[in-house]
């Protein structure tokens, strides 16, 4: 049997499930928060087309306005200046979007300092433990931040402001120019961490992953629910023209035995 | 190797390839057009927050505007008065959004006539030739409609109004009520005919497939690109809580000899 009809049987008898790992997409979804000086991303808002009324007696509809980089969502290369000439998230490769993903779990880690930070270390240990990370796949950071689901918890701002978890500089800079990955994705609002201003460089993952031509994925759910390895992540985001990142459906296919 | 090892095995060394169905989205995207007393859905907007300038140095990006039906999209059962008690596009089931597909080409027909429609014998045609539809599949009718890429190519008014192919009543009732089939994908703004509000029922792709729970996929491209057996799609919409429908990025894997 081929692998697409193999896949399509272990689709229809359940032995390869498809697990959503998005955060819904309402009014109330959490978002990043800037500076006030800066510009902001959009809450994403609903407008009522029609609904089996006079606007539209047989039919129900929407329009809707959201930032590109609101809820779950998916960062491309030129969202970052350090790749502004690699590519908008229309002209992303689609090979990406079926990819391997390995699951690091930091929970315990996060649960202890919300200000944990992945180091190279995790990332050796875990290849120690589960083998080599796989080619073009997804480095999935689970930290539990998912369970926060308002904006206050979410965010997590304290006497030293945005507290939430991520990655290094310099684990960053290693899987942006030196591992196999093709890119990370959180729990969080965004690939880094909430006090990832300070760090040097600033926001590290953005500016070496998306540097490198990298992806990331943001505000994941049910990561608790994948595997260390073995998952296949499947994230397509919008074909918007010139775009810098899309909102997005992700979900993972699962083996289950 | 487990099903899923010899996936991600495939799309690396090129025998299982992605391949994009999606229209690109910007405001030149055409869309579906209502008469004038009716309610619209929205063209496509960006809206630049920054572009590494003073609203955020290091970063660009938008928020957008558009509608749940503008471009390639997802319809849900509640889009649809005979669907409006099913599921809404936030609730409809993730396993739908990876599923087999067979491709009916009827682009000889279309060329002929525009107001072209699928009827029962050409799926019973299709599948004395190619076995039986699987089941929770797409049917994807190509009709090489995607091949007009503006307003006034896609809709296609004449002195009968909007004139582009579809489905008859029959067809599509026996599709909703009878088949397999997990929904149909087409080529056109919207699953129905353009002249399908003079049907009986009007609409009948939207009044039968929706009314029983099942889905439409708009404006796809590329169809000329899948085999007619044996591509697996990939369609998630976003998880817009309570819903009628999404942008959707889909796309295809297809097994290359
Ligand atoms: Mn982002
Ligand atoms: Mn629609």
């Amino acid at each position: 049997m081929s692998v697409l009809a193999s896949l399509v049987d272990a689709l229809g008898n359940g032995s390869i499930e498809v697990v959503d790992l998005t955060a819904p997409l309402s009014s109330d979804t959490p978002l990043l928060e800037l500076p006030p000086e800066f510009g902001q991303t959009a809450r994403f808002e609903l407008e009522e087309i029609s609904r089996y009324d006079d606007r539209g007696p047989a039919w129900y509809w929407n329009n809707f306005r959201t930032g590109e980089h609101t809820g779950t969502h998916f960062d491309a290369p030129n969202h970052w200046v350090t790749g502004k000439d690699l590519a908008d998230i229309g002209s992303v490769t689609p090979s990406a979007f079926v990819a391997p993903a390995v699951v690091l779990d930091v929970t315990a880690e996060v649960e202890q300092d919300p200000h944990f930070l992945v180091e190279r270390s995790h990332l050796d240990a875990f290849q120690d433990e589960h083998g080599p990370f796989p080619a073009g796949g997804w480095l999935l950071c689970r930290t539990g931040w998912s369970s926060r689901t308002t904006q206050e918890e979410m965010l997590n701002n304290t006497d030293v402001g945005p507290s939430s978890p991520g990655m290094s500089p310099e684990c960053a800079r290693w899987v942006a120019e030196e591992s196999v990955l093709q890119g990370i994705g959180v729990e969080t609002v965004g690939t880094d961490a909430g006090a990832a201003h300070s760090f040097d460089p600033p926001f590290p993952c953005h500016s070496f992953l998306l540097g490198n031509d990298k992806y990331g994925l943001a505000q994941l759910q049910n990561l608790d629910r994948l595997p260390a390895t073995g998952a296949v992540v499947i994230a397509p985001p919008l074909k918007i023209v010139g775009g810098s990142g899309s909102p997005v459906r992700v979900v993972a296919l699962v083996e289950r035995s």
